[in-house]
Formats: structure tokens, sequence, C-alpha cells
């Protein structure tokens, strides 16, 4: 490893997130047959055994990048570093089964903190039905870091990746937009404690979601098991972002209807009253954890099983996959291109 | 979380790294029948569909903890991050086949490094027959974090646990100890860039096997295979370690004969000009990551069977499982209490 700050060429910076795994992808050999889902979609999907096939996922939780003490509780950072692995299964279509747990502790650490943490997220698994089968504690010289890896099992033919999207199909989104971001936001602006809540019940929701999202895993699992769905991914890095993958894996183009976004009420207001433009909040901003699919004009009735059949989770329409490779979004009637989604460098 | 410095009860460093293993296992809810061994061993074994046994197993390679930039190249660090997962798969009897590669880089990593942790990464991966199914990557505020979770098969009834042993069994151990130390010691006291090597051979080899360890998956897979080991562990934290986990988890004391341990020349030779004890040195350093097991009076037709196909790694019978639970190594005739492993914290 070169030593920090020495003239070594390109930064990982100057690469970005994407660059930089199109760049791994590149160079990783021809995978064996028992690999159908390799790098670069919500996770990998694998056939150990015959006809067995697995859901494989990896997400890190890392403090000062993806978490601060002020603002979530150790079982907070617990729960959301499990359910963000648990929506990049069902993103997938799969059900998840048994997690790893990584933990890297700055050695100050109170032992009260990996009780909470832990406690966190074995409610997480309560909920999403995942067993903690093993895992690894070791010092960090840095930042609290908590990484899990996440199994999976799905059916063949049930399998949900991101570039199975045709021009004509419908995008949809699950539930909520914008939430975890004016969650994020407001915390940013108000939260000194890991319990600090708005008085606002909307806008409260909104900090809930931010710090304990729920992955869509029941929906996930409907969406692969009807075949409703085209292509699917979870919205980990934001809507336009999403947008950009799935088309860009499916060789389409995308128009987005800025008017159908389903804009949490909470963040509405609170953009609003911030003089920021909700719409564009959410569909750049990060963390809400929702799935964003696609659905082909056969799949509608499919979509309908779905619908009766998701427990009031909403499902909004809000454009298509186009032939045309450019990727719109219609604001107040003018087309404008899609932003860009968020990078973690 | 708490703030660094408030005062919260015990510290992380308190309780030590089993302790926090320990604590953990008591607070996970009973596993599902699908989780054949959880939480405490090398790696965890499950039963994803009927018939087809993982191994599953996690291990982070920290920057300042388990590596130094000046010590290690970043293909060094790749090939290591992945070796030492293998080992804990080979623990277990299993042959690894799927990893999961999850990178935390700080900000100004050049991408050159990225690439050289992949070569080496690809480097293990090759001799190991295993494939990158996936990943992820993420800033760090910190330390460079190569964090690695690692899939294997192993068949039912082959599956290598620490908790097989029974009192008479004899101790045996593979390879060479001591030459991971030695290497680390090596190049605190000399190593300023990764290309450096000391002109000596036999200390060079202890300064690679520190750098690139080679797990003994072949060896594991073979111990499983053949059922000769009753339980077997790698040496991950040290020889004093590994003996104290077996002997625990096999409810087993231990007698080891020090004058039976075989030392890596190199490492003998580089302690004692030291003026240190290679033998100490061989029973409490780690990073040899050879495996340790135990074997009952009628496998050892079996271990023959074994060794005749180990391809020239060495098997060194150092002790014996004892009905007495007292951990004991005779030093110059001298019996003496078995001295503590390596802990993270």
């Amino acid at each position: 490893l070169s030593t920090p700050g020495s003239a070594q060429g390109p930064l990982v910076s100057d690469l970005g997130e994407r660059g930089l795994i199109e760049r791994i992808r590149a160079r990783v050999p021809p995978p064996p047959g028992s690999l159908l889902v390799g790098i670069g979609d919500d996770a990998a999907v694998v056939e150990p055994a015959r006809g067995a096939l697995q859901v494989l996922t990896t997400d890190a939780f890392v403090e000062g990048v993806h978490f601060d003490r002020s603002f979530s509780s150790a079982a907070d950072i617990g729960f959301k570093a499990l359910a963000v692995n648990a929506s990049d299964v069902a993103a997938m279509g799969g059900s998840p089964s048994l997690a790893l747990l990584s933990l890297m502790l700055p050695e100050r650490t109170p032992v009260a903190d990996v009780d909470g943490i832990l406690d966190g997220l074995l409610e997480m698994a309560a909920l999403g039905g995942i067993a903690l089968a093993g895992g690894n504690i070791t010092r960090s010289p840095g930042p609290l870091i908590v990484d899990v890896a996440l199994l999976g099992a799905v059916r063949r033919r049930r399998v949900l990746t991101r570039q199975g999207g045709r021009p004509g199909d419908g995008i949809y989104v699950s539930g909520t937009l914008g939430a975890g971001a004016a969650g994020l936001d407001w915390l940013r602006a108000h939260g000194r404690q890991p319990a600090d809540v708005p008085d606002d019940a909307e806008l409260a929701a909104c900090v809930q979601r931010y710090r304990r999202p729920e992955p869509r895993v029941r929906l996930g699992g409907l969406l692969g098991r009807t075949r409703a769905a085209s292509a699917c991914m979870d919205l980990s890095d934001g809507l336009a972002d999403a947008v950009r993958q799935v088309a860009a894996a499916s060789r389409t183009g995308a128009r987005i209807d800025a008017a159908q976004l389903p804009v949490a009420a909470g963040a509405r207001r609170w953009f609003e009253a911030r003089g920021a433009d909700p719409v564009r909040a959410a569909l750049s901003g990060g963390d809400d954890y929702e799935l964003l699919f696609s659905v082909p004009a056969r799949g509608r009735g499919r979509l309908r099983t779905v619908v009766g059949q998701a427990r009031g989770v909403t499902i909004t329409r809000i454009g298509e996959l186009t032939a045309d490779r450019g990727l719109v979004v219609t604001l107040d009637g003018v087309a404008e291109d899609l932003p860009s989604g968020f990078s973690h460098f």
C-alpha cells in the first residue's frame, strides 16, 4: 500500500463507487457455473448445491459515514445494519435466512453499546426471520463499524435482477420517498441525542425511517414469486440512482413523472419549510430502502395480486422504461436530466 | 451509542474478545434447525437446503491492527484477508467456494491500491478454488479495512468442530510454528517497505508466512473426509489459544510437550539471536494459520492416510487431551500453565 498522500495516479475518489465496482468486475476471472448472478447487482445469487439457490450480500455500516452517535442509539445502528442487507436480499426476490456479524470496535467502547447493537440487530432478525449464525469481533483504531453478510433463499426463475427491464415497462416504487432524507436533515438541524424526536408525528415518522428503515422483505418475495416484476432494485442510494442503475443494466432509458412521486407527507412539509424542493429531495435523497421495480404490460394482473397481498404497502407507478437511452424526469411539464445519485466517495 | 469516554459500566477491553463472543452467544435466541454449528467455532455450518451443508465465516483485516502499510503490499493484504477466512473454513473440514469482499477505503486511497488488493485476493482465490461473488465498497473515515465473508461446502458427518475431542486423544499440529511471529518481529525491527526481505532464506520464509500465510485448505478437507480428527481449529491467534479453545469446547484439559513443538528454523534462530525463548514465541505467537487437531487412538490409521496425501505438509504430535481440566505445557521437564492467547482487546 502506498503511504497516504503519495502521488500514485488516480484516487478512489476520482473513480467513484460505481467506477470502482466496474473496475473490479472487469478484473475478476470468469465465474463458475454455480454463480448465477455475480458482481454488480444488489446481491449475488449462487447455487452451492443443485437446486438450492442462495442470495448473498454484504453491507458495512460505518460511523461518520453511515451513522452518527448523536443521531442513532446503539440499537438503531444494529437494527439498520441488518435492515439494509435484508433490503438487498429482498430486492433480488429472496427471503433472508442467516446473518454473519462483523464488529469493529474502538477500544473504549462500552459493553452496553455492544449489547445495544445486538438488541437492535436481533429485533430486525426476528422481524425478518433471520438467524445470527456467527461473525467476528476485532478492535478498530478508528470508527465503530458494523459489517453484516446475509444469506437468503430464492427459487430459480424467481430471481429479480436489475437487468430484466424492457422499453415500455412501467416503473413502480413501494411506500413513500424522501422520508429518510428528511429524517436525517432534521437530525442534522435539531438532533443532539439518539432519543430526540420532532413533535410533529409525520416528521417523527421520517426520523424513525432514517433510524430504523423497514426493508420490504415481504414485497420482494411476492414480486419474485408472482413474477410480476421484470427488474428490481432497492433505494439505498436514492430513487434517481436506482432508476439509473436499472435502466443501465436493462439497456433502456427511463422517464419519471415527478408529479407521481409518492413524497412522504412529513418530508414534503419539512423540505418546503426549509425552502428546499421536496421533489428533488425525494429524487436524490437516500436511506428510504423502498423497492424500485419495472412491470411489463403482461405483468399488470400479477401486480394486482401483489398489491392485494402487500399488507398495506402502497405501490405507485412513477414512470416507464424507454427505448431512448436518455434518463429524464418531467417536472412541472418540463423534462430535465435525472440527477445523479449519492456516491460514497 | 454513548459518547466516547462517558462512564457506562464496563468497556469491551474489560471483557476481551472471548468474553464478548460468549456474551453475544448467550443473548441470541435458539437457532433454527438449519443452523448446525452456530456462534463460537471457527465458522458456522448451515443447511440452507436439504443435504447441502455450507460453512460460513467472516474475518476483518484492519489497518493498524492486522496490517501495517510499511510491512505489506496491497497485494499481500488482499491475499491474507482471503487466506485467513479460507483457514477458518478449512478448520471446519470444508472446501471454500464463494467470497464476498467488503472494502472500506480512506478517501485518499490510490486506485492502484484497490487494484493491488484485488490482485492478491484473486491470487489466493485461484489457489483455493474460490470465486469472488460480490461485495460492498464504502468510504472509511479511519483505517483501510478489508472484510471478507466466505462460503464453503462440507459434507454431513465430515464437519470438524472444536468440541469433539476426548481425554487421551493425541494433539497434532500441521507445518511449523512461530514463523508468523518471527516474520512480524523482523518487520518491526527492520521492515521499512513492503518489498523488504531479510538476507537469511529461512527468516525470509518467516516474513513471507506473515505476509501471505497459506491456509491448510487441502489438509482440512482430508481431515474431515477421512474422519481422522475428533476436533480441529486453526492457529489464527496462536497455539496456546487454540489448545485452550479446543480443550474448553471438548470439556477436557490438555498437556503439551514443548520439546515436540515444530518451531520453524528461521523463527528459532531469530528469537534466540534476540535473546527471546523460541518455544514461548511458538506457543503464543499468532499469524501461523496452521491447523491444530485431536486424533483418537482409533483414528491413527486414518491419520497415516492423511499424512500420505498431505503433499509434504508435516504433521507433528505435540501432546494430548486429558481428563484433568488443567492446561499445562512441559518445558525442560517442568510443567507450567499454558500461557494465554492473543486477544484483540
